[in-house]
């Protein structure tokens, strides 16, 4: 058996990004950057008014001073002419200063009338004006590769002038569920039967990371449904399974997996939930197997798919951030498993454990809003202990 | 002009959640449920086991007693005898554990040949069996209405043998960006233009969100223009525009929605960036006029659109959670306007304004990690003060 981090890096090491494509910037959002984004244009183009007013000459700002009103300049519709001395043209907030202006005076300090605006009060040099290339210039490195593409990051490229983007192509994982006693929801339920619940659920973790899933028929538990699975999965950049993976006569999936020529990493983990966990390669697909409980298969997605997801898509590939909470019942001494113990958590900090952590029970999961991380043979923790968790959920 | 808060209640309170539509199962992550989810069968649906081993009465269960096999039941298929005195069934995790059985023997704990079974170590009763209903019944709520399902929820779905679940359906929002200036991405750019960026943005922000969106054509600064763009919005739960709501001559979204029959609720807000705030309703469709600066555009979207989202997504709709930093330069005193201030964050939660705050300046936005929110009148403050900050970004 090996730890979670050992197993964490073998599975990591192995892992490279998928290829890129270009996706038009609507297509985006939550991407991963294959190439820098480097700006196209400069932004302000010009120096253009941060406000509503009148640009003019420094000189000629000055209280009680009567300009001549020489055109206006709406933004997108620069003025052509030039600022002379006793001049002034009127501005709106993005509008272009014009050629001789060296400042902006804002509406409300002076009053027009007939053509001939009145200072009311004085602007000095260089007010609310905007300078050329502020934001940033044409050539500007605005958003560099390995980045997941946030909504200000897509208004960015846009603002760079980016209709398209280079970016990593979302991975795409098969799924495999694997047990003679599973069923699809809603179909009907054999005697001992119960109903899928992993693909599902990893599925849609697949589709929180930014890839694509493919959620394979269920395999029986046989060598032969093993081998119709492995074929199916071509395409794929890596196959997660679930069940099957421990030592019983009805475990097939390494076996099964071994025999069209898959190449076994490891397959135990000292970890609680999920000590079976399988890791390898089918010609070049990694292959992840996890165990069948659904407590287990989501525990152990949650540290070794997710980081695994990261790489395929172009990110690092970290373990899952852990933070500090106040316990808020004891808990006895651990074994030599890590173990990651299901609780809930206050809007104080207080991390309180489940007092039944049964590897079966998906309602309690589903509740949990954090797990509690224990190190091999941490000792006894009373309440008030500051332990390490893992957020679950927003 | 209205403070923020009471600004966001005004938008909230008019807003009602979009109606339900039935997605698949698989289509269901990240949706808002609209129904309770129930369960439709129960979970594990007899009593069975937790590992590999032995079914047998507890009473046989002594180191040393010889029982004779009389079956065996892989998950998936259950032993339809009755384990009797002296007797034994081989079980694996999952198995239904056969009638007459009340403990399981793990293998590691017996041995067996030619149909025999002796038993190495002593089990009591009750041993490594998960009792029918242990995870739920059928008839219990798995999860409740309103909640935005996770892949653990999906998972809880599918093992409640749910292959269809009712959810709000996806809002959808229509954006409109405004102003003679600004043009698309790659295409040819006028004199004095600038390339359109917050319309881009807000649609990965209404995706981010879960809703979505529709571009409309960017409308030009005239009365004409928003009269067609009003007409474009048929169907939309939500208009949001980007800039044309100052006062400006030029500025005409109020003015040209108002013409198409708006009810305008407020336009002005005492918050930086970010001043010209429009709200109102266009017939059923609530309006939410963003100003045009991108920072600004932006920092109200975070402020008052994403609530609006989560309302019409179905969701309680809350003002964004605030966190506690530690101030790593000094900032001067606020005038009356609630302030955003743009600032990176370090992992140690020391949060450093960026030095120039203009709001054209969407680099600096997609690099800031933080907002430092500053209310009204606040005093001046010194590197080291604690302050509220709002986290940007994953």
């Amino acid at each position: 058996m090996i730890s979670v981090d050992e197993a964490r890096s073998k599975i990591l090491e192995t892992l490279l990004p998928v290829g890129e494509e270009i996706v038009s910037l609507s297509a985006a959002y939550g991407r991963v950057l294959a190439k820098n984004v480097v700006a196209r244009v400069t932004q302000p183009p010009a120096d253009v008014s941060a406000m509503d007013g009148f640009a003019l000459r420094a000189v000629d700002a000055v209280a009680g001073a009567r300009l001549r009103l020489i055109g206006e300049a709406p933004a997108g519709h620069p003025f052509t002419g030039t600022v002379g001395p006793g001049e002034a043209v009127r501005l709106f907030t993005g509008s272009v200063v014009p050629g001789g202006a060296d400042t902006v005076l804002i509406q409300e300090n002076g009053v027009f009338a007939d053509g001939w605006l009145t200072v009311t009060e004085a602007a000095g040099a260089s007010r609310h004006i905007r300078p050329a290339g502020q934001d940033f210039a044409a050539g500007d490195v605005l958003l560099t590769k390995g980045r997941r593409l946030s909504p200000r990051d897509i208004g960015l490229a846009a603002a760079g002038n980016h209709p398209w983007l280079a970016v990593h192509r979302r991975p795409r994982i098969a799924i495999l569920a694997t047990g003679d006693e599973i069923c699809l929801p809603g179909e009907a339920i054999g005697a001992g039967g119960v109903v899928s619940s992993n693909a599902h659920a990893l599925a849609a973790m697949v589709a929180e990371a930014g890839a694509d899933s493919t959620i394979l028929p269920i395999a029986g538990d046989s060598l032969a449904a093993m081998a119709q699975a492995a074929e199916a999965t071509r395409g794929a950049d890596m196959l997660v399974t679930t069940g099957g993976v421990s030592v019983g006569a009805h475990d097939h999936v390494q076996a099964g997996l071994e025999a069209q020529g898959m190449a076994l990493k490891f397959w135990k983990i000292a970890m609680r939930p999920g000590k079976p966990l399988m890791f390898g390669r089918l010609g070049e697909m990694p292959v992840l197997g996890l165990p069948g409980n659904p407590v287990s298969a989501f525990v152990c997605a949650l540290l070794f798919l997710r980081p695994a997801l990261d790489v395929l898509a172009g990110l690092p590939g970290t373990a899952p951030v852990l933070a500090q909470a106040v316990l808020g019942a004891a808990l006895p001494a651990n074994d030599s498993r890590e173990d990651f113990v299901r609780a809930m958590l206050s809007s104080e900090g207080v991390v309180t454990p489940f007092p039944k952590q049964d590897s079966g029970m998906l309602k309690t999961l589903a509740r949990a809003e954090a797990l509690i991380r224990r190190a091999p043979f941490d000792p006894a923790r009373r309440a008030g202990d500051v332990v390490e968790i893992l957020r679950l959920g927003p």
